[in-house]
């Protein structure tokens, strides 16, 4: 068995245009691959680490400006970096919820987001999304009062996607946060597919935490991610260590125990930091992302028997599709089956969509070009008439 | 305040003599840096993703061998890549540490070890460490009857340091490990200075969990670490979600808790499988290591003044001097007082002492040719002359 022999080099988002739902946020900037390479080495960033010694507060390279610039741009008052938005989940449940707490999920939470409540022991109680696949405000305050009634015990935190990972809907986070604030709970933001993607404003929302994932939707390299929080709620989720060595009397100054001290050193931080610049004008210019995946979702819809399944108009560029009465009736009798889409596609340079899949399946168009969004549109309905399905216009 | 354009270039381990305690062994090989470039992109291992959807299940690239190996590499049974080694002592505390066990430690242990226990609400309790600065079997064993006397209750997990970060000295392992089983207390050993640097044999050690570091000792970006364990303790510690969502009746497969599900992507697992082969092999060549290392500890030895703090002869490349009687009487009386020391050792291209030391600091010779190795001890014996320090031979 030989590993290294065995790496091939990888060269998707170089080759292809890539749709793949959760791989299009986290492609490396030019900027953030010349980081990478700079800052290979394990414990680059640690050459001028002074006292208190402490990732966060590293000046050269700028990783204390870094952390700074994030919390107000995400107007939050304090954030700290995490390896990947589960680890920021796990820090908010290490903080906040004690085993037999309930806390609210939703029915669109990620499965990350049960693992951070199960990992302290709380007991994951789920918001039911509407027929529209959203989550209202009028459901989260029915479930908190019926968890409120059935377990007598008010729930320690709520968890609300800023948009989810099955519909890539919007969902209604401000009134949300109001109905929970109404009864105590503070809530938690999943920013994964928000965070660096459009913007996102901590204080409009109304939340308490928000979590944002670097490898999924800042440009950056794997693991990465954050948590801002308010000040309200900084020292309890980012306590310091009140540990002693009983025998040696050690105390270990201001390491945070739910960060475990420091956090992303070398590669993954730098690269977040060096794609930010970038990240900070791309969710500005959102609106083009929402023109081209519509460009794309039109084609779609275009096709004989193809619905979506995620709210209408987009206000997402991750969409779920529904192919069985187009792809999937074409699948039936192709020599390929099933894998007769994701190979068509592949032959025209689009890469992304599961092998096999044509019944209910997910992309994203984010970050394309605008002709990489026309190019993409045409693929699919060339494919469909190439296989005897009918376009409408 | 602008991150990208305040980042410089990092070429210190290319452009100088590197012997900063914490950085050598997390220098990466050309293959590591030729996956980083190839796999920089945040998800970028996923193109392949296919059932049952966790990373150590991912084929191509093989992920998935590349686990088994690591566990048979540390003759143990199982193995999970974590974001660092203290995600690993948080992992195995999650599964074995409650609120209130007492837990035991070293008097060398690292604060990461201590963070670990805390975070689960685990009462740290220190071995004393003897007068050479080593952990015994004897001491340990005197612990655990202190503890269990005192407080009533066997302690939940036993950490001990294959090599600490203080002294870099070895300690007591096979013999502390016999101790603790004998009180069915489970062994934790901390090889974040020796997974991956020398050869290292769980089995052998009788311990049940061995914890790496990859960015300390293996060659591999940050954040990465591992955590081996035996058959005994691999369900406990590695348990798959047991949750539910109560409204949608979702479950969440194989995925693991402790380990939030998938773990490292990307550049962190690619870059520590491409270094594997060569850390397989330079783990057989720590004699030569020890050789290199012996070199510039005996030219540290012959400047009047100077001691070793760490056990003599030299069992591995970390070493703690005291120059308190040396170079710190230098600095008493030179123009740049303390930093004379690491602004010489600088123009001679050699890096990684903390500015102003020249009491008691800490080097790590690992990784140098013998041609660096020479250089450095004639550096630090012309440094000492050229200020009036006498030598011996």
């Amino acid at each position: 068995m030989k590993c290294a022999g065995d790496i091939e080099v990888r060269q998707v988002d170089e080759m292809a245009i890539n749709i793949d739902p959760i791989q299009v946020g986290g492609r490396l900037t030019a900027d953030a691959m010349k980081a990478v390479i700079a800052y290979g080495d394990g414990y680059s960033v640690c050459d001028n680490c002074r006292k208190p010694f402490r990732l966060d507060y590293i000046k050269k390279p700028p990783i204390a400006d870094f952390h700074a610039e994030l919390a107000s741009w995400l107007s939050m008052d304090a954030c700290r970096l995490v390896p990947g938005a589960r680890r920021g989940f796990q820090a908010v449940c290490q903080g906040l919820v004690s085993k037999g707490d309930p806390v609210i999920l939703t029915a669109l939470s990620h499965y990350t987001e049960f693992l951070g409540v199960e990992s302290t022991g709380g007991l994951p109680r789920e918001i039911q999304k509407n027929a529209e696949n959203r989550i209202t405000a009028d459901a989260a305050a029915e479930t908190i009062e019926r968890v409120i009634r059935e377990e007598g015990k008010t729930p320690s935190l709520l968890f609300v996607e800023g948009v989810d990972y099955q519909y890539g809907n919007h969902h209604e986070i401000k009134e949300i946060s109001r109905v929970a604030h109404s009864y105590d709970i503070p809530v938690l933001y999943n920013g994964a597919y928000t965070v660096g993607i459009l913007p996102v404003d901590g204080k409009a929302l109304g939340v308490d935490f928000v979590i944002g994932s670097g490898h999924k939707s800042m440009a950056a390299p794997a693991p990465s991610g954050l948590v801002a929080t308010t000040d309200e709620y900084a020292e309890t989720i980012f306590a310091t260590t009140a540990v002693k060595g009983d025998q040696t009397g050690r105390t270990f100054g201001i390491k945070e125990i739910a960060m475990m001290g420091c956090t992303l050193m070398g590669v993954t931080v730098m690269g977040m930091m060096a794609s930010f610049p970038h990240v900070k004008e791309r969710v500005l210019r959102w609106d083009e992302e929402l023109a081209k995946s519509r460009i794309v979702t039109d084609a779609l819809l275009s096709i004989e028997g193809t619905t979506i399944l995620s709210e209408m108009p987009r206000r997402h560029t991750l969409t779920r599709i529904d192919t069985r009465a187009s792809f999937d009736r074409v699948a039936a009798t192709h020599k390929k089956r099933g894998f007769f889409l994701s190979s068509a596609l592949s032959k025209m340079g689009i890469t992304g969509v599961i092998p096999g899949a044509t019944k209910i399946w997910k992309l994203n168009t984010y970050g394309m070009t605008m002709a990489q969004a026309e190019y993409t549109a045409d693929a699919f309905r060339e494919i469909a008439t190439e296989n005897g399905l009918s376009l409408s216009d």
